[in-house]
């Protein structure tokens, strides 16, 4: 999922294609290792020896979308080295943030509103910030998309869609909570799109769709009931969840991405403040919010030990005051991430890594044996020097 | 599986991706909370509140893939709210039809051979039959497609055939029934593959292959077994059953789409006519036949009475009998469309809608922000008055 | 996962994306049946009848896999009627050498390095150097590829990649086994991705990196513990052959390719020499000496029992011995594929199967209705005796 799916999703880019796909590829494909590694270290370490089962690599996966979506800031603008550092160090700072959450201060986050998307967003947001290119206007041309670069990205749109009932059910308790994980999500989803295809329309001149919208506005509803998902939002309350975080997620793609870009020199290719930071703050909320209100009556005397986990020394906790320390798990997180994407942004500023000249930005010519293609075929059809035939 | 099945399979026309993509998209996202609350209304409503699981999302999976298969006929021809109000109107019809079948008469039809694809074919067609434009020609051209957008379109196809046998099997009894359903659908498709190749070579002028029967008649297999895919149709039925309906789905692409636009006025864009209509019916009938012939000796006794449900009051229904009422389901299949079909049609008539003019049909300038693309790339190159860097 | 996987992998090809995906579509329908006769008469034969259930579907399609191997030797250079005839004899000879490995020599090969990879490769091998065309330099300049038939092939890429770990896995015995060959693959795989990076980019000109070894190179590592994953390999041996196998495959498409071609005459379109065959060997190898390790302690008595099977006449077996039948089992598919495909390219080389002329290899007008593309739009936008609208 993560592979496919978030590797589409960055192909809009006109030039860039190769890079989203490969370069997500490789992370990826380190960032999981790496994720093992880390994981077992914090989880599941004994006797010197790492267990490693289903779930972890589960987990993994999830730790690497968080590195996914922080590249989703920088696609275009890194060399593949400065990837792998970034990786290096997002999974370790991921772990250590989803070790205080989980285990620390005992939230709840099966489908990651708070670690994956709050924590990767902001991270990459802020190490964007730290690498602001003043002279990315020069490769303006090349941010844009074709014809073909959007479909592909549908794909990824489409697959990530598809399955991520499942992504927020992943790791939810077998039975009831993950049946209905997946339930929520899917209401959530379902209605997310459509107040995303309203406002798009209505934010645009003219009443026309713009794709960007449709390929990403789209899943800010799984994402925002990333954490209420098991619990007892109803599908109601899902389909609320969901219309909000649509409309938001397009609101910001019009108004709050050139607003960064132009003001805070935050220059966020994929848009991902819109897709996953502002969602997972609404999703960080609103688990914090369904946990306070929740009651036995609703869930049924064991269902609801179960939902929270309120066994051995977390006996007594009271919703309310679960509630409170699911809202300071979302400020931890925030805080892991401005303070960790400074640090990591300053270690990638420094001029060792090779990144490419501005010019260069969003052309996959730097990094790849790129084809001669369609276009300057073309072009040497119709060059009078070269005779030729169609 | 909706969402990217039925979404790339209609991505092959050169202009009209995202418009394929998006709406599909759009309404299939709508129909499905719709649906939800249709099927809620009628198969599990309780004190007031309907249940939802697993299976009602499934449901409302299968009843929106009924609306997506009447999109395929008017592809191209409608605004996004034309869509809406259609998708609202259907899903409605769609859950009478099925209430119909399933409860009143006590028909099988797992896979919906007959309410999903007989029944949204068939209602396609008569919508697009009273929304016939008499100008279409001026957009001849663009119902073409080109080399990528096919592929994009066998994305779609390979995906579809690919989870047929999940899809036909996913609401028949576990166990048995469903092993049958996904092995018989299966070899239907594969046989099905093999003769629509055969036969799309044989019927093109010169032997050549065309890509439009390969991404559709190879699928009428999974269609035409819909129905009996769970009963003891055995794999050589399905083989045979499979055969018949590449045959079919394939000469109806040479021969019955010309023949239905030019007589019957039927614009039909995606050739619906000939994957799920015709598919829809030879599955309908096969389900009656099959039905029909059961015996206690083939099925064994319990399995004789699970597999057609003939407890409580059904208990006495013998398997002849129970081939009528799977036949008299067609009949009331059919009826409902073209009824319910009619009536929509002339609802979408109405000049409230907003519908595109004839000459910007199959065109997304008209509802998408397109970006300028390749060839108007290419276009500038040459174009004198502007000076440019290739 | 073969339909798509497999058919998208091959789509790499400016010219050639329909035959691609269209043919390999043709093939595995059509040895799914056939596979699921032969291995249905060799396994799974009862009183006249045979019996088919989930687990045969699965085993047609490691069948097939074994078919498109081949095919990507022969990719763009054959006519349908010789795919048909070689996935007649292909299959054929795939069951025969399996009963010899799995049956006779008790050889365990759960992801079928050996029956699938290491036969099917080198089986399209020596079709392929039978089938010599020493005039196919006039279409080399077919061969190459262009920007989006590169991300076509991708979606192949990845979706192989994210479905090997349950293709390694699928028939290894429920339980433990299944688990360990699930994370063995996994881990393999995220392990080769890293080395093909690094080699692809250490190996050219500049230091890019190159697409096709990013499509191809990044899967030997699924390739390499087919055999050897269900067994107690460990994680960190799956990693380090994971690496092996990537820098192998790599280092192939740099130098072996080029002089496979030159030297040897084997015209190999894909370089499945690269991904399968090598690969396949190394399987092989490092399943042998895997089984030849195993000892009691590792796996537990009775584990050790259960993972090869050491039942019946196979009892006093010894895993030294179970080794040396592994390598055994290695040298028999060589010989199959060898002589098998001498024989098989010897048919395909008579000149009743209407093969295409030299100049036409690698191009879909040959067999196929090739709508006009976008170049030749532009071609005539340009063209000044028609007056054209931008």
């Amino acid at each position: 999922m993560i592979f496919v799916g978030f590797g589409f999703l960055m192909t809009f880019l006109k030039r860039y294609g190769f890079g989203a796909v490969g370069f997500n590829f490789l992370l990826a494909a380190f960032g999981i290792q790496w994720a093992l590694l880390m994981q077992g270290w914090f989880h599941s370490f004994k006797n010197g020896k790492i267990l490693i089962g289903v779930e972890n690599l589960i987990n993994a996966d999830f730790c690497v979308g968080s590195v996914c979506i922080a590249f989703g800031a920088i696609l275009g603008k890194t060399s593949p080295i400065q990837l792998l550092v970034m990786t290096l160090f997002q999974v370790t700072l991921f772990s250590v943030n989803e070790y205080i959450l989980l285990n620390l201060l005992h939230v709840k986050d099966a489908g990651g509103s708070m670690t994956i998307h709050t924590f990767g967003a902001y991270f990459g947001l802020t190490v964007t910030r730290i690498l602001y290119r003043p002279n990315l206007e020069q490769s303006k041309d090349k941010q844009g998309s074709v014809y073909h670069s959007d479909l592909f990205a549908m794909i990824g749109t489409l697959y990530l869609w598809m399955y991520w009932p499942s992504f927020n059910s992943a790791i939810s308790e077998h039975g009831d909570a993950q049946h209905r994980s997946a339930i929520n999500t899917y209401c959530s989803l379902a209605a997310c799109v459509l107040t995303t295809m309203a406002f798009s329309s209505m934010l645009q001149k003219k009443g026309k769709l713009d794709m960007v919208h449709i390929q990403n506005a789209t899943l800010a509803g799984g994402v925002a009931v990333g954490t209420s998902a098991e619990m007892m939002l109803t599908p109601y309350g899902s389909l609320i969840v969901g219309s909000i975080s649509g409309i938001v997620s397009t609101v910001g793609y019009v108004y709050f991405t050139p607003f960064l870009e132009s003001r805070l020199h935050i220059q966020d290719t994929c848009g991902i403040h819109n897709l996953h930071a502002m969602p997972g703050l609404i999703g960080g909320i609103v688990g914090a919010i369904t946990a306070a209100a929740a009651t036995e009556d609703v869930y049924g005397k064991e269902g609801f030990i179960k939902a929270f986990d309120f066994t051995g020394v977390y006996q007594t906790r009271t919703p309310s005051v679960q509630g409170g320390f699911q809202a300071a798990g979302i400020v931890v997180s925030l805080l892991m991430a401005f303070v960790g994407g400074a640090i990591v942004g300053g270690i990638l500023k420094l001029p060792i890594w090779g990144d490419a000249a501005a010019e260069n930005c969003f052309e996959d010519e730097v990094y790849w044996e790129v084809p001669e293609d369609e276009e300057s075929d073309v072009y040497h059809m119709h060059n009078p020097d070269k005779p030729t035939s169609p």
